[in-house]
């Protein structure tokens, strides 16, 4: 029935030893992100152990991973005083839960909450490095240090920094994301020498976004690396260097339900609940739209892509000043549609239809969470 | 635990009122769309009777409302092949479910599921009245009568025509709709003209969108209006002067977890997760970003909106060019955010928490279904 998720697990094995080679000579200990796929099935290939560790976006996602095993989880969104019980009860539960925080007043909660259970939650403290999304700005030391110091002093613990450098999902060239990695590592590594300074202990210096995991050049003073997407890449990725459309692994399966040939245009039973409505090519040099459309082997048809999208229409057309013809498809003809960005798109379905072989045939399916 | 997704149930029910009213002196028939909603709650509040009425986007959402008693349904996406099987199950136990179509090749496959279930399949040609998603050109008289034909000829029932004015969406004034639901009306009237002209049977002319069924000034030759978001409202409809944005019935609460006082700007624990991708008010005169910001109580706080989103970050700040200060919110203060559209931030979530009352109060939990 379409449409629906495929996941095609050769090429997902392909990209997830992409990154494992990339790292095998470094000593930087991944950590991967586990917010892109929220399934254990695909987590326990990314894993480098069973137990973790590994990063998620929600408490959702923690209890859900910790309850399928995954016992070293970094939370990787500021935390908030409403959520301090929850992580307690987690780790009161048996799993290394971390959290991230950037304000003194937050690191005081957790220490309270700390002191109340008996038990030194730890915390990384989360530093800017050019996203401008969360953060201290790495060089105002006066802040990190008394953020380091509540944290200490209130009973919590502070195991290190982390920052993410969100910014390279808008770089223009592979060099460009080789120097955003150089700002990431050097934000990260200085704003653990100054609290190393002050006498504070600081063993994780936590860093990573796939452009940067892929094509950092450096890994010095770095402890561990952090990455999600790269299990599945997308066409954002690809338009920013970082992998081939070839590699994408994760493509919305849909049927043809209209032609209209005069406007040159076919209508697919995925509009934006399937595919997201997330735009993240809009702005790269090759405007995907809502997707690029393959046939059912997963080659890509020359400039075929989906111009718009309503809650459950798609409508798919050659790119604005392409010569490409309109491929010969008609009413119950099956397409794959390659997404702009593998969470998002992910995210509005419930099963993985799990892929393999040429011609591909579903094998299994994996269950997604959702929620908070 | 934010973010959540909040009802006004009080305002939806003014809302569903409101339409309620319009329609109260016609002669035309209501039949809600259930794709905004999708909960079988708020359903019950939108169906003039328990057994239906009802539009739905998905054989998904057919089943469960089929499920919960409702027994008239429209199907009102384009058919495939794939699902002519699913359609004939419905119906074999015993659900009216009607199907859409604008093809001879799905009226013929209807047909053969009709003669090998003995079930007569009724179906309804979608018509193009500008939206040019799907549906037959009105004046494409052949086209029109090949596919009635296709239909009686082969087993399957004619039930009517429908068509849906998408193009509402992109209006610029209340007249501009009021001339868009004229030329929806039109359309579907010549459609069903011709049809009759032919001697085919059509008992169902329907049409509707929210802006068109608020703002049409005449029902002439209609018998069936559809609209689904008016339930709600959102900013895109606010934006379009179909209603203020106090009407709005649908909120995120969030959390603020980051202050960034020098670039203006709070960080909230709602992302696109939470609010989604859409960007409806980009294209309308006030760009609401991600989302319009209010307190905890549904104020709108002035010019501030949802200016950057990520997966679980949401950075809110002043709409450029606007003098209006940063609200005085720190790190734990909570705030409601208006969705741009509500079909794609509510199928972001999993429940309603159903609020009342001023200061409000969470009455009840009701859930929400997905997938196809």
């Amino acid at each position: 029935m379409t449409p629906c998720l495929l996941l095609d697990e050769e090429q997902m094995s392909r990209n997830i030893l992409r990154l494992r080679d990339r790292l095998a000579h470094s000593n930087v200990s991944f950590r991967p992100h586990l917010k892109t796929v929220k399934s254990i099935d695909v987590a326990r290939q990314m894993l480098v152990r069973p137990e973790g560790p590994a990063t998620v976006s929600t408490l959702a996602e923690a209890e859900y991973f910790a309850d399928h095993g995954v016992r070293d989880l970094l939370y990787g969104v500021g935390l908030t005083h409403s959520k301090v019980s929850r992580v307690a009860r987690l780790r009161a539960l048996g799993t290394d839960l971390s959290v991230v925080l950037d304000n003194v007043d937050i690191a005081e909660a957790l220490g309270k909450a700390a002191r109340d259970s008996g038990d030194r939650i730890p915390a990384l403290i989360e530093v800017d490095c050019g996203d401008h999304r969360g953060g201290v700005d790495p060089e105002d030391s006066s802040t990190l240090v008394a953020i380091a110091s509540a944290l200490t002093s209130s009973g919590a613990r502070l195991r290190g920094v982390m920052t993410h450098a969100g910014q390279s999902y808008q770089c223009r060239s592979v060099s460009e994301i080789t120097r955003v990695a150089e700002i990431e590592r050097g934000a990260a590594v200085r704003a653990a020498a100054t609290l190393k300074a002050a006498n504070m202990s600081c063993s994780v210096i936590s860093v990573g976004s796939t452009p940067t995991a892929l094509f950092g050049a450096d890994h010095g003073g770095v402890t561990e690396l952090r990455a999600g997407v790269y299990v599945f890449f997308d066409l954002v990725m690809a338009g920013l260097g970082v992998c081939q459309t070839s590699e994408i692994a994760l493509s919305v399966l849909s049927t043809v339900i209209g032609t209209r040939p005069r406007e040159r245009r076919l209508i697919v039973d995925a509009g934006w609940m399937a595919m997201s409505r997330d735009r993240g090519t809009a702005q790269q040099r090759i405007d995907q739209g809502y997707g690029l459309i393959c046939d059912t082997s997963g080659r890509p048809y020359p400039d075929f892509i989906m111009l718009e999208s309503s809650q459950e229409h798609g409508q798919l057309g050659v790119r604005p000043g392409s010569e490409s013809p309109l491929p010969p498809l008609s009413v119950g003809d099956q397409v794959r549609i390659l997404p702009n960005h593998a969470c998002a798109t992910a995210s509005q379905h419930e099963v993985y239809h799990v892929i393999r072989g040429q011609p591909a045939v579903v094998q299994t399916v994996w269950h997604r969470i959702r929620g908070w």
